[in-house]
């Protein structure tokens, strides 16, 4: 069980742009380095015939808990951040084991499920058995909100605050994230401002969701003008990614979550990226070992940079390859007319377009990642609405400088 | 500079509800003692003469940063929260003295100055000039909110993240809450929550903020069903009481301050609600010196209450004296009909009275209670339209339990 990642990241450097790059097994001209995005939150790709430090991280994955014998849960990857670390369980069928949530991480008698009108109909009616069977102690509300990013606002966050008051929640309750990324960020956003915190769990059920969103307790909701300007790092209890739930995604999601996932092998993990460039058949055929393996090491890449660099005082940056222009795109273009996703794929390609023509990277890594986007089926260029002035209006209006933030 | 408080706390007992209990200098039936808050909300006065534990915690008084020879500091009062400490400056005249914002409690180049539509005309241009006089690195916006309890809300709030986003405000920012406790709520909490956490500082204007709810962390907004139910808790960087501040405060305003002063005294400090009830007169005559140790003590003894507990897990919850009772009026009369303070009064004779009946206190001490909150010209009962049945709903409504924080 023990990760297998390969950190590729080097010490900062003092370039003006932090840059970030892969280094690529085979064609990439030299070692890897990122450096420091402390300045700017522009995130390009940039591969330094001069630096060859190769850091290595070794995932912290061992099980907090000992599943039982008959246990469907096939990984535990630990984030450890001290006395916030949580487990994240990875398997098939883990919303059968009522066990799992029950016996350590709910806290109290009363569960608030947070869940949207797509996702209710799938798989509220099996988590709420899964929290309360056999189990007399526990009862469940829940709150189903309008799905989509274009809802991810202060008014949809209210209605779980109505809910939680109405039903006279107190502190020792726990509200449970049931959905993608946008049910994720809402719910945990409510979870550390009512009564200024209570107990949460995150129950993925997009890709997207399981390899980014619901790890590193980033929490928010979209201001008019910018994608997650409000909001709070506040850690769930435990994270739940039962594998089944991706039987129901439509493809178009998948390929959105998939997008991160090939994040993750450029900024940081060169195996995982040539194991993608082999396996994205059987990704997008939803082979389940290829997925499960997939979300695994993407959990160890981001518990690894998280638990380094929590609140993005620099290494976590790296996380956001991609994102200043893929954010641009989403807010330019509407929330939830573009999948995150899909406005991440367009941005790296453009943040390693320009890698290249800074004269930063080689052609050939602009064209690998160019090439296993397309195979992912993901968009590779901003749509044409987008204008340069567009982007440079938007990217200066809600782009947080400072310690480098970005999502 | 030390600390004089002697705390009258006893260790946790295992009353079912949550008792309070001042050892009065005479009169007083024996030692004090306080029960554990942490199963209920509910805080009462109790004199229990088989406890005669006495605990004492010495305030950390000490300045943090040097003032300046020709400082009008009187008094720093340090709030010892490992990272997350900070001072508190008391002292006629501070905002005249633009060194001390500007040397060490000003982060990056920006500053938002939250405050309302009172208190703008009155100090905004002072503050301006307090953070840019001699500053050319530093610029001031504002946003100006409605005045009052009523507007302690999610559509308030709204106002001040537009403001910072609109400004294109980055993580380097500060925002300084001027005004009284709502101000201070509201922009602690923007400033929680916005970019998920921006560097604050409180300038409390009013004698409420500056004796309580400027000090400690406690932020957040009024749901309309209860109050302060979403927020976070969030330290400040400094806190700067300027006591001619209270030299333009309504006399209504400058007593449901005296509230809480007495809160202290009651709770964990005999000596100094003797002096109180000596110098009531000289407080309510505003003489300079009298507000300034008042505040100094109540300063001390919440920073102690809160170096303890942070979180309110169980210490922090005595600060709720009286509130329990409070909060209910202030809900079942609409926020704002009655001031903060003046519910609190109201609370606690309610608290005092409810111990007297339940036989845990002598009717000396409901008396004392009594006379100086009469003293202080605050209500010692709570409006007739606030009925038992009126009580009781909304105690059960917004009383959130668990680890015994009340507002």
């Amino acid at each position: 069980m023990a990760a297998s990642a390969s950190s590729l990241l080097a010490a900062p450097a003092s370039s003006s742009c932090g840059a970030i790059s892969p280094q690529l097994p085979r064609g990439a001209p030299a070692a890897a380095s990122v450096a420091s995005p402390s300045r700017h939150s522009c995130y390009l790709l940039r591969a330094s015939p001069s630096r060859r430090h190769r850091s290595r991280f070794v995932a912290n994955a061992a099980p907090t808990m000992q599943p039982p014998a008959e246990s469907r849960v096939s990984t535990v990857v630990d984030v450890d951040l001290g006395d916030r670390s949580y487990p994240i369980y990875i398997g098939a069928g883990l919303l059968d084991e009522p066990d799992l949530l029950q016996r350590q991480h709910v806290h109290g008698k009363r569960v608030l499920v947070v869940t949207n009108t797509t996702v209710a109909p799938l798989y509220l009616d099996k988590v709420t058995w899964a929290l309360t069977h056999n189990n007399l102690n526990v009862s469940v509300e829940s709150v189903i909100l309008p799905d989509g990013e274009k809802y991810k606002n202060m008014d949809t966050l209210m209605k779980v605050f109505d809910k939680a008051v109405e039903s006279r929640f107190d502190r020792r309750c726990t509200f449970v994230a049931l959905g993608g990324g946008v049910i994720g960020d809402m719910c945990g956003f409510a979870a550390a401002a009512f009564l200024r915190g209570v107990n949460f769990i995150q129950i993925p059920t997009t890709l997207m969701a399981q390899v980014d969103s619901s790890v590193g307790g980033k929490t928010g909701i979209n201001h008019p003008l910018g994608k997650n300007l409000i909001g709070a790092f506040y850690q769930p209890q435990c994270v739940l990614i039962d594998t089944n739930t991706l039987n129901t995604l439509p493809d178009r999601e998948l390929a959105s979550g998939i997008a991160e996932v090939v994040k993750y092998g450029l900024i940081r993990d060169a195996p995982f990226f040539e194991w993608q460039e082999k396996n994205m058949p059987k990704l997008l055929a939803r082979e389940p070992n290829a997925l499960a393996y997939a979300i695994k090491r993407s959990c160890e890449n981001k518990a690894e940079v998280v638990a380094q660099d929590e609140k993005e005082s620099g290494l976590r940056a790296t996380l956001n390859l991609g994102h200043t222009f893929g954010h641009a795109i989403e807010t330019g273009t509407g929330y939830g007319a573009w999948l995150h996703g899909e406005a991440v794929a367009a941005g790296t390609v453009m943040a390693t377009d320009m890698s290249h023509r800074l004269g930063w990277i080689d052609d050939s890594i602009r064209k690998r990642v160019v090439d296993i986007l397309k195979q992912a089926k993901l968009p590779i260029a901003p749509p044409e609405t987008m204008t340069v002035e567009k982007f440079k209006n938007i990217m200066a209006s809600c782009k947080p400088k400072g310690r480098g933030r970005r999502n």
